[in-house]
């Protein structure tokens, strides 16, 4: 049986993700010269990593400006940043025209009010378990992990298996080092 | 049917905050060379924004002195930072005729023992969910969310309910980018 | 009806506090030169602030050495601190040959098996709520809050209460600031 | 009653490691020039500091390379770090090799995919509450406590429980100071 959010998950080239909130749990952490870290998730990272080695595109779309969101989008080789976005509906339609992608290729998770104009673009909407009711009530795809805790790991390893290429991800671990055996 | 608290939400015109338990979880993070960072919330921040957007004031009062609580009071484009207030029922009375307003008109939060004789003068007295009991017995407005964690999204959202202000501002944010639409 | 915490909680006149897990949850947060913060609890240090001001000696033992625990009592104004204390049982004697105080004078707080040989011999053994098993078991004091979100709160706020402070501090701070109204 | 796992601790000679969600909480802590820190348990360091003065070897096995861990791994005294690592599973068998150990000497904590071939290969595979399912299901000894929470604590101690060698150290802990009363 397919359910229809299982089509919907099949369907996707494009995941677009915004930070705090979503890849953090939505702590802004302030010091004396602004932001000093921003805390994401290890098991975030390894999902969104596999995604991109499998072909996926990864994009992170936020309305703040920080160096932070480039040293971890280096660290996970990520497809694109996309910062200080005022209007995150209008970016998501830039994507999908730059990266030549139906709206219903793309999937993205928010967390506020300023994701809802994304959200309702996009082919597949996604949020955290601790996002807004506003949010909440315009997404297919609700995580039961909150942001920065797992919701991000939720989203993209639902993909990786609407697509098949979970199981067999899996195996490749369980099997890394084999060769080494006498 | 008007319950009074939807009453006195109503009338607010300036939002009084505490910083550590309200707009933070009360951690205070010391390295070397003193306060190294104080975790705000995202949501929270939002919220601030909006509310200041549609006209409230929104107004820092602490007992501490730190540039981290400018840095962020910059990021939201608070009202006023009061900082080193040693006794925070007078500065809200000093407050209320600054601005030219009825105390009634001033929802003040806060967590502790050193906020109670803010929220007793304070029109409307609200407090996180894991404020200490003196400070519940004293609060007409008690969040579902603890301090740091969405407390002062409560408390805002609530006030701009109140006066009509939110639903407009879901409106606007859920149609932001369709004007690109071809 | 006067039960026998409350008979020793009356007698206190110095509090000994361990640091990690206790006055922080006992997270160690490392950077590239060593442990960059350690987080204490704003409500906590309201407590000690208070207790200090009425007469109550509070004093840090601690078997790490770091600046970061001068930072935070010189804030709190804390009567002193032991740091790199390899026995912490040994310290407390010497403590209170140097107070000229009863070991039922003292109580001490603690969370690990290097804070046993303390607990035993100090008049009030008292622990956070997450303390390990072996602390627990010896403990008169255990608190509901755990290490870092109020369990020193507690303590202090039960010795306030027992020895007729607390309703007197509550009383004072509600009554800030009424000098001002005309 | 000799249950299985006891018997499989009772042969522990030596304990690998992973810090992201192992040692830690699984929290990339990100700032203005990448990894700012990693939060440490204190529980954790203590068990890991009695094993190792009880002559246990303990070592981090981390794919990740940062200044942090060794800062961490002096503080602990730690027998070895193995950092960058692509292949957990390969590295477990050259420490076998190196150390002169069966792999059923060899217990193994991981929480994620990249685990699994060490997992697999260790005499004992262990998993903090919150290793993802795929982890959780290869592995012997699954902690009540989650990553940097106390997952390796609960590990350690079975191991030095089942060896006989944790009540010994509980009473040494009682005991210490003793020697100073008069």
């Amino acid at each position: 049986m397919t359910a229809p959010i299982e089509e919907k998950l099949r369907q996707i080239k494009l995941v677009a993700l915004d930070v705090d909130g979503v890849l953090t749990d939505g702590n802004i952490n302030i010091g004396e010269r602004g932001e000093i870290y921003k805390a994401f998730s290890a098991k975030d990272g390894l999902s969104i990593s596999a995604a991109i080695r499998h072909g996926l595109k990864v994009i992170i779309v936020t309305g703040r400006v920080s160096s932070i969101v480039h040293n971890r989008a280096r660290e996970l080789n990520l497809t694109q940043v996309c910062e200080g976005v005022q209007d995150k509906g209008k970016m998501l339609r830039q994507l999908a025209s730059h990266y030549k992608l139906e709206l219903s290729e793309i999937a993205f998770m928010g967390d506020d009010l300023n994701d809802l104009a994304a959200l309702t673009r996009a082919g597949l909407a996604a949020a955290p378990a601790d996002a807004v009711p506003e949010v909440l009530a315009v997404s297919g795809f609700i995580a039961k992990k909150t942001g920065g805790h797992g919701a991000v790991r939720e989203l993209v390893e639902a993909i990786l298996k609407a697509q098949g290429l979970w199981e067999k991800m899996v195996t490749e671990y369980l099997q890394a080092g084999q060769g080494d055996k006498q």
